[in-house]
Formats: structure tokens, sequence, C-alpha cells
């Protein structure tokens, strides 16, 4: 093989560059074939009138991208490889590995299930009105139009600033102290007194949830759950080999009675609940439930699990302090997030728990994402202590107590009538809708109904352990500004009134 | 109750600030009692000669902070707490649960061993001289001395700045496109051929390994694995209540006739394998041998998980290409990572598969931590796209060529006619170290010996599954410099002369 290239030295690109990108392209076209040996670089040089060191760097550059295969002070030759079958075709087209049935009963579960929802979807949404948005009551999310994101940015900078080098290595698994010391205070305004120690941050709540399974709820081991309850802990827990045993929701919370009979029959490891804008049917349990909860999982020596995903997000009416304020025995362990208050993808939460439990919940974190990203946390820190966190939350509770206002107030105007009955959310985004009525229809036959009208909302039947009957579903205002929630509303009321003609 | 709040038009807070603090203040201290109704916002408006709207805006600063309850159109209330039973000493004591008990055998199994390390780690400190750096051989991770830190905060904010608001909501739980397809390319020069939708990115490469773990070795399966190898790997293993099944290692990697029959007994729901600069021992696997492993895997129908952490640290003598790229039947699920090569702390890795494990590994991240952080891998994908990454592996490459050089010369002359034997990796940060000589002393006297020098490694024996015999431990040159490698190597070879004698 004749080894032809040609160096410019009034091109702008540097001649080692050039060098380089020539052998490159030879190589990709196949004019140089693998195990080629290159000329030693003191020859090319020579040949090419360069400098040895630019054949040098040259040289350097394709080892780096993969080229060739070097050994200080001896020949480079030209990689070989063994490529697929038909190479550039991207991915083989069948696989010698069944994947569908490798993957275990509980995760293809979650993505058959996963798979259902968004056939579900892509139906609904062929049933949209052609030209127009629809009003979509379905994603759980704070609004982003609303996102202080600038200052966050901000934030990020002044950090990496004054300590990129730091914030980029390996972290704390518990998490940069000044955001748990940040956290540590907050939670005295909810009446829960812990020390930064006992905090332990998190990839949001979910990667909470997930490491108080891990820690406290083995394979085969049962959880206490809500039922109906937030879908992605209870898919989580499937995965994880749990066994769930459902407790049913009350309008007053999860029924104390059936979960006095569960906790000395199952002996469970841990019991999950979400006392407040339970998701989802809205429902915020009352002082007195609360302490009852928690003497029932005190007096069985079972850990609660308190998911206050949107405590911040009180917006109305006499507001309730969580569980863990008077957990006096330390039998509480406390999730929080940011997610829902302020950036839903910064995924920041943490656990506030006893010291010992921390204790273990940290030792499994670093078996398990290592640590989070400390640069994140530490510029939310900054973020919340100068201010922003508080003039921001100030601001979503003015804008959601005005929507969820809004949707009650529609709600009554277009619905009152009718078979649906509604929860009323203290705050947070969400409303339960439920029909008591059994002629109602179906939930796929209503929302096929409201996509008719450029209306989403979401089933309630997926929140179940176990099958549910009836047609229950969950409006989120998170996205929707007042006028098209009204509009929205009035849309479900005539979408009702149709039915029962 | 006598309510006294004094404002001050001239000094520099604003008036609704200021009567906010006074009442904060009073209620944290006593003076205003809980259940205490505070006046209509009309009432002390005219009291303090101030507007209305002054006062509703402190109220709603009470509000937002958790201090006041309220309902819109009625009075406030100081909100009722029930604190713990001593106020202000942070955790209760004594714990009414038993959380070393209730925290399953693998969790605290994880807790213990890294208390137990954390202690050797005090005792060995304890030893070290006085008044010097030790030379630390133990942290495996690049240099943060040269982080790019400076280009990663530009394009961070580039990308915060552009799209800021996108970036911080729930993002694509497969990851960012461009981040994607920016890994896609890179694998090519791999020989690896995948498109984007066959990339799943992962918060790191533990997070990849637990994703597997999750989706494909259900709690009860068995895992195959290289004795010793990467001890989180194992460890999350046992906390997910999966069985491993330890292979051997040999001077050329896993023992493929131990495998072999491994594989027809156990049915192995996975086969884990570090073929690059093998965590602990430093290994590199020829050619032959991977094509024997992926053989043996495809025949058996077990996908194996290909551990490419240090993929791009190939600095030296002839390169192998990954098993991946010799996988015509899509049976390599391979796990990548920018941790080793970038930035620890940034968290970001991916799998390559075949694209229907990839939708399984999807839904299960779904249910895991939802998402990861979009803006980072925005960012990412932009540091790439300008030549950033290129350009500090180039670096890296030097610089580790050079003091891995240096580190086997050092081993040459200080540890030649001694009785540890080392291996000569191709790339990476780590040198295994391993006696044949059953004399020589255990693992933690020698350690001890070393630490009186000031010098500290890895002990071996962690990464075992089971008990090993024997010393062998691992130095990472990660965050140690040429000279005090060589300093560092000096020592011990002082030490192992002493012990001899």
């Amino acid at each position: 093989v004749a080894l032809l290239v040609r160096v410019n030295g009034n091109s702008g690109t540097p001649l080692y560059e050039q060098i380089a990108g020539e052998l490159k392209e030879k190589i990709d076209g196949g004019d140089i074939p693998e195990g080629y040996r290159l000329p030693a670089s003191r020859k090319l040089a020579a040949q090419l009138g360069v400098n040895r060191s630019t054949v040098y760097k040259a040289y350097q550059e394709l080892w780096a991208a993969g080229y060739i295969e070097s050994t200080p002070g001896s020949y480079s030759f030209v990689r070989r490889r063994r490529l697929p079958a038909a190479p550039g075709s991207g991915a083989p087209s069948v696989s010698g590995i069944n994947w569908q049935r490798r993957s275990s009963a509980a995760a293809s579960g979650l993505q058959t299930g996963w798979e259902a929802e968004e056939e579900r979807r892509r139906q609904l949404t062929a049933l949209l009105p052609p030209d127009t948005e629809p009003i979509d009551f379905t994603p759980l999310a704070p609004d982003r139009r609303y996102f202080p994101a600038e200052s966050f940015r901000k934030c990020l900078n002044t950090v990496l600033v004054n300590e990129g080098p730091e914030l980029l290595a390996y972290g704390d698994p518990q998490g940069v102290p000044a955001l748990r010391e940040y956290i540590a205070e907050r939670l005295r305004l909810h009446g829960i007194r812990v020390g930064p120690d006992e905090i332990l941050i998190t990839a949001g709540a979910q990667n909470g949830i997930e490491l108080l399974f891990k820690c406290f709820a083995p394979p085969g081991s049962a959880v206490v759950v809500e039922s109906p309850s937030y879908s992605r802990a209870v898919g989580l827990a499937r995965l994880l080999g749990i066994e769930l045993v459902p407790v049913s929701m009350t309008p007053a919370g999860m029924d104390l009675e059936e979960l006095e009979g569960i906790l000395s029959d199952h002996s469970p490891a841990l019991v999950y609940t979400i006392p407040n804008f339970h998701n989802p049917t809205g429902i915020t349990t009352s002082q007195e439930h609360r302490e009852q909860l928690l003497q029932l999982c005190e007096r069985a020596g079972v850990p609660l699990a308190e998911d206050g995903f949107e405590e911040e997000m009180k917006y109305y009416g006499t507001s309730v302090l969580p569980v863990k304020s008077m957990d006096r025995s330390g039998a509480v362990l406390y999730l929080g997030t940011f997610s829902k208050v302020l950036f839903p993808g910064l995924r920041i939460g943490w656990i506030a728990a006893h010291p010992e439990a921390v204790k273990q919940l940290t030792a499994v974190q670093k078996y398990s994402l290592l640590c989070g990203s400390s640069a994140d946390q530490a510029a939310l820190a900054l973020f919340c202590r100068r201010g922003f966190y508080d003039a921001h939350l100030r601001r979503m509770h003015r804008i959601y107590r005005s929507r969820m206002q809004a949707a009650l107030r529609a709600l009554r105007s277009h619905l009152l009538s009718g078979p649906l009955h509604w929860s009323k959310p203290l705050g947070g985004y969400t409303l339960w809708l439920e029909s008591a009525d059994s002629t109602f229809p179906q939930e796929m036959e209503f929302l096929r109904r409201l996509a008719q009208r450029g209306v989403l909302v979401s089933p309630g039947g997926d929140h179940y352990i176990g099958s549910s009957d009836g047609t229950r579903f969950r409006l989120s205002i998170g996205e929707v500004e007042e006028e098209q929630i009204e509009e929205g509303i009035r849309r479900i009321g005539e979408a009702v009134r149709e039915i029962l003609q």
C-alpha cells in the first residue's frame, strides 16, 4: 500500500491535524487496511518535509481516536476491528437473546404497562380536535413558565466558578453539607426538628423511596401501601421483589382499622403513606389521623415512610403538620423533594430520619448512586440562601391557590348535579373525580369523550393495587392556566351531560 | 395577648418584611401562642398606619413560611404544632425502632463492611508520620487538578441560557438525544455500531449496573462475577437479593473453563465482566479471550454485561476492542461512563444494548430515577461537540502514560527481587500487587508498615467473593504525581525488605 498524504502549509488547519485527518479518511474508506504498519514518524516526517514532532502529534491523535495501536518506541499499526456482520446497518435486527423473556417478570410488567399507557395516550391523542391546543390535565409538575431558571443558572455558575473541581469530584454520599443544613432549618417550619446529620440528600423523592425499600424492605418482605397510591412507588416495589399489602383509602385517609389488622397479621417491613394531597386522590389527612397512624406503627414497631412530596405546596385552609413532627420515637422516615415546587429535572430530594437509619441508608446509597451531583446541590443551597426559593414559593402559592379556586368554582358550576364527586384539596396540583354511579361508563369510554372535546385527564384505575371498578380520574392543574382550567371543566360537564342523556 | 408590632418607615427593610419578621420572632419566642388569632389585615393596617396590602403581604409571608394558617376571606391563626418531647434537642436519643435489625441483612452487611473499612482507614491514618502529606494510592479517580471545569461551566451556562426551563423540567428517561447521538458516534471508534436509540443514559456506570440487575436479574437469580471484582457491583447485587457465582480470575482474565461449567449448571441471569484494566487486578483480556467469552454466553443464551468503565483510558501497547464490537447476536449489554475520564461527580454513564433490551431498561429507569439531569447531559453533549472532551482525553493519556511508566520503572527498581508480583496495565489508573509467598505477612500487617512510611494503598481482600488468602493490594495512580509515585514505590520496596529480614 502506498501511503499518500499531502499537507498544505498555507491552509489554516494545523499540519498535524491535516495528517491525522487524511489518515483517518483513508482508514475509514478502507484505503489503508487493518493491521497496516504506519511508517516510523521520522520517515514520514522526512517524506512530508515536516517536523518529526508534527507526525508524532498526528499519530497521538489517531491513537486517542482509536484508529491505531502503538507501543512507545515501536511501530504503529492500524487497529484490527471485528465489525458486525452488516457494517453500517446499526444494530442486528434479530437478537440471539429473547429480551422480553430474559427481563424479570416485574420489569417486563412495567414495560408492558408503560406501552399500554402510551398506546392509550396515542388513541386519545388521535381523537383530539385538529388545529387546537388540547387542555392537558395529565402532567403532575409545576408550570415551567414560572421556573426561576435564570436565578438558578447564576447560582450554579457562582459555585462552579468558586469551587468547580471540588464539586465535580466524587462527593459526600450523604449530600453537600450546606444543603443539608438548609433543609434541616427549613423542616423546623414544619415542626420537624432534625440536624444536618439526620438528613440524606437523594436524587429526588423516587430515589428516596427506592433507598427505603432497598434498605428496610428486602425481597420477599411486605410493604403496606394505600390503594390507590403513587403508581411509581408501587411499580418499584414490585421490581424489587417486595410484596404489596394494600389498605383502602377512605375520605379521611388510610383505613386505620384495616391497617391495625394488617400490622398484626403481616408484620410488614414498612408502611408507606402520602398524608398531604395524596397522589392520586388529593386527600390531606387530619392531625388526629396522623397521630393515630403513628401510634399504630410505633406500637407495632414498624417504620413509617411518610412521603411529604408536596409539603410546601399547602396554600389553603388549615395546614396540618407532618407525621414526622409528632415523631418522638424516631419511627418516621420522612421523604421530601424539590421536584414539585421548583425544578422537576433537578432530581434533588431528601430523607429525614433517625441518625441510625440515615447511616444505614447512606451505606446503601454508597452502593447505588455512589453520590449525587454536588454541583447541583451546592447551587441549590446557594439559591435557597439567597432567598430565591422563598420568593418562588410565594409566587407558586399565589398562582396555584388562584388556579385551584378557579377549578373548584368551575366544578361547582358545571358538575354539581352530576354523578361525579370531587375532592377539595388544601394545596398541590391534583383533583380527584369519582363516580359512585355504576351506570356511569367505564374510564376509557369517558376518556374518549373528553378527548373528543380536546381535554386530557389521567385515568384513576392505574393507581390501584389490583383491579378497581368505576370511573375515577385525576386532574392536575400543574401546567394548565386559569382560563383553560375553567374551559376544560366546562367541557367535562358537557361530556357528563351528553352521557347521561 | 397584646399584639405589639412596630414598623420603621426609614429603615431599608420593606414594611411587610418588618411586620412578618417581628411576628415570626414573637411566635418563635412564644410571645404569641399557638392557635392565636391574628387581627384582620384591615385592622392591623389601621393600627400601624400602613396600607392594608402591606399587612396582607406580611401574612402571606408568614403563611409561606409555615407560621400561620389561613383561609381566603377568613382570619389567620398561628399554627398548632405538636413538637418533640425535648424541643431544640435535635433527634430523640433513643429510637423506638431497632434500625440495625430493621434494615435488611444485606444493607446492614454493607454498613458494617463500610464501618470496618473506615475504622481500618482511621487506624492506618493514625500511623502516618506527622507533618508530611501521605502518598495516597487509594482513590480510583482522575486527578482533579486536570479537570476541565471551566470549559464545562461555560457549556452548562450556555445550555441553561438557551433552554433553561426545558432542561429543568422532567426529561427523557432515556437521556438527552444530543448526548446519545454523540456517544453512538464515539462508540464507532471502538468498533461498536449502535444508533442513539440503542443507548440509555444512566447516572454513572454504577446506576447502569443497577439497572441491568433490576431488569434482568430478579431477586433469587444468579449472576456470574469475576473474583475478585468491583466491590460495589458485588455489594449491590447482594442488596438486591441476587446470588453471586464467582469465577476465578487468571492472568488472562476470567477462567473460561470454569465459566462453561457454571453456565450449564446454574443458568445464570447475567455474566458480569470487566475486560479492560479489570478492577482491581488491572488485567486486560485478549481479543481471543473476548471472542471465546462471547461465544460461551451466546451459546448459553445468557446476556453478557461488559463493564467498559475505562474504555477510553487505553494509552499503551496493543489496544483490544470491546466484546460489544464483536457482538453479532445482540447478547452484550455494554456499560460506559464519563466518571473515570472526565468528572466523577457528574454522574453520567450509559448502556449500549439491543433496542429491545434498551426498551426494558428504560422502563425500569422510569420507576427508578424517573430521569437524569437533562442540563448536565446537554452541557456534556456541547462540551464534547466543542472538542473539549477530545482535548482533555489527549492530555489525560499523556499524563497517565507517563505516570504509569514511572510506576512500572519504580517497581522494577525497588521490588524486582522481592516476593511481590505486579500487573503491567495497558491503561487506566491501577496496578495490582500480589505475593505468592505464603510467609509474606497478611494484608493488614503490610498495610500498617506502609502507613508508618506515609504510604496508603487499598487492600485486595475486599474485592473477593468470599474469603481470600495472601497479600494483594491495589495501587491507584489517579491522584498521585510522578515523583510521588516513584517515592511511594521506593518506600514499598523498603517495607518489603524490612519484612524479609
